[in-house]
């Protein structure tokens, strides 16, 4: 298992491994069922809708909410053109193994956020694909954080690129816990 | 719902909104169930560790894994001090509105391998927090592309702060997918 | 000069060559010297200083200019604790070889202007080192373009680290031309 | 000057104090001249060349070098398809107000590097901007660094956008001193 330093893990995932855990000692172990939808066939509707539609679609539940939505207990709650608002709930099922959520939580959210302040500026015909993120964790989040809010708004907005920046506060006291940008590429604007 | 151009939507989370959809339609409906064992109890385990200690540990089964890494279908698979490579399996759960694997997914797999790629040089008693991600998004991520691999490198590991890079590949073909770097302060480091 | 696709050039630098064609064709060339003062000595000063001290020193001539603020014209107009903005006037002499200002002209302004708004939160005594620098370039800047600002505040400032946001648009309609965020690194705080 | 705890300066360049100081103490006043050629007259010639001729036409000296190169002193030394070495030298004219190598020398040798390396990849009538740059300081430059040597490599180069990574390091010892990545777009691929 270990060879020149280097250390390697042939089998198991991470899954079965807790499940194997579980087994040997329930009361230490919790569990929580995901449910989703086909998240392509929805894609394939908002794929003929104008960003502002199809997120209001979205947030308004007229399609299913988006798998990742689920997973990482977040959802938009307010929607503007050029500016959203998320709202998250970091639980146990996201922390890394350090004691914390996992940064990849707060990454999660404003690149959600950021991702969907540029989408609310786009015609019907119109896509944007995400270029990269920038993130900055300034305070920890944990599972006694409770509800986060994470604000993005576009900042730049071109024919071929957009920009936009974010910030994650905690809804009570308003603590910033962590902020980015994000570039987007804008394809098929005439 | 709207007022002066900005849609709101006060009540429901995600989870709750795809289960009523599975309830009316659920055979375009499929659902996973996460099992984890408490992420503080294992992480001050580690805390006592060199980081070399403890990321074994949790490679080896020896402690539960983190619960990130059920949720979000990863795991370390090669180790050694300065470098971690990293598995992942994206799925459905982890899918955006706009119809491919969320950018919070490779965030979260860079943000794993680069942490951890600095937690291997610590001793014990000195811990890291990550400052933020820089990520670059170069190919999509989809259902479809298997099993994906982080491999991570420290650049630099200074006394107070240390940084690394990261790229994710398909495991098949090795096609990158995506890149990134970060920093992390050192804590406690004589 | 010229080996298995690699193109290599041992001798002569840019100045040298830039002389080389001014002395050949002098109505195609521009010059301007650059005259500067000591800067470690200046920065001794200041290290003895309040941030909020020594930067007023620099923005009312107390001390000399630093000389980065000669080469890349610019100097801070406005400052107060945790806010700073910068004036730069970007000039023929910032040009890349594809024919607009240099992306790091940009840089070197939203860095000045970042690392200035964290400094002005130092009390005496406590230091700070920029750990990067992250850069969207969303407009050209020309040696038309004229007169800029810079505009930096202080997003968090923890015992440790501080990060900001800057944002640089032209002063004569306020178009965005870049914008950018930062991480430093406090040393010292008690 | 002061109102409401902002100071603000109405007049004055950098360039005009450093002046008045060298007026009043010559002996620790330094200068240095500038020349260049026009940059917007070289860079059309470029324009119908592929990255690699234009580039080999700067390196080689067959025309003029981009004034940015004079400024901060740096050339590139090395060129094949995807990888470019640009050598620098950081001098006086470079530091900041806290006494060592403005962040902007660094991020300015970086993002020559990244461009180029993506510019090398070009056909002819095919240009590229660079969407932005994040780079980490991990050492201080200083007068006494000497030539510093920054290599940047392409990661990733799809129809419309490209990655490229750099490090700058100390050409005496190998010290790495900064490193980073970029994002470019690619404009007018057929």
């Amino acid at each position: 298992m270990s060879e020149n330093g280097v250390v390697t893990v042939p089998e198991g995932t991470a899954a079965e491994l807790a499940e194997a855990f579980a087994a040997a000692s329930p009361e230490g172990s919790r569990s929580r069922t995901l449910v989703w939808q086909d998240p392509v066939a929805t894609a394939s509707i908002g794929a003929t809708m104008t960003g502002m539609e199809y997120m209001t679609a979205v947030v308004t539940g007229k399609v299913p909410p988006p798998p990742i939505a689920v997973t990482m207990r977040l959802r938009p709650v307010e929607l503007e053109e050029g500016r959203v608002v998320f709202e998250g709930e970091p639980g146990e099922e996201h922390y890394n193994p350090i004691g914390v959520v996992h940064g990849g939580y707060a990454a999660t959210l404003l690149d959600s956020a950021l991702g969907c302040a540029v989408h609310t500026t786009l015609p019907a015909g119109v896509a944007y694909t995400s270029l990269g993120l920038e993130a900055k964790f300034v305070r920890p989040l944990t599972r006694d954080t409770g509800r986060v809010l994470c604000e993005a708004s576009v900042l730049y907005r071109g024919r071929k690129q957009a920009t936009a920046e974010a910030s994650l506060k905690a809804a009570e006291g308003s603590k910033l816990l962590a902020h980015g940008v994000a570039t987007c590429m804008i394809l098929g604007e005439a």
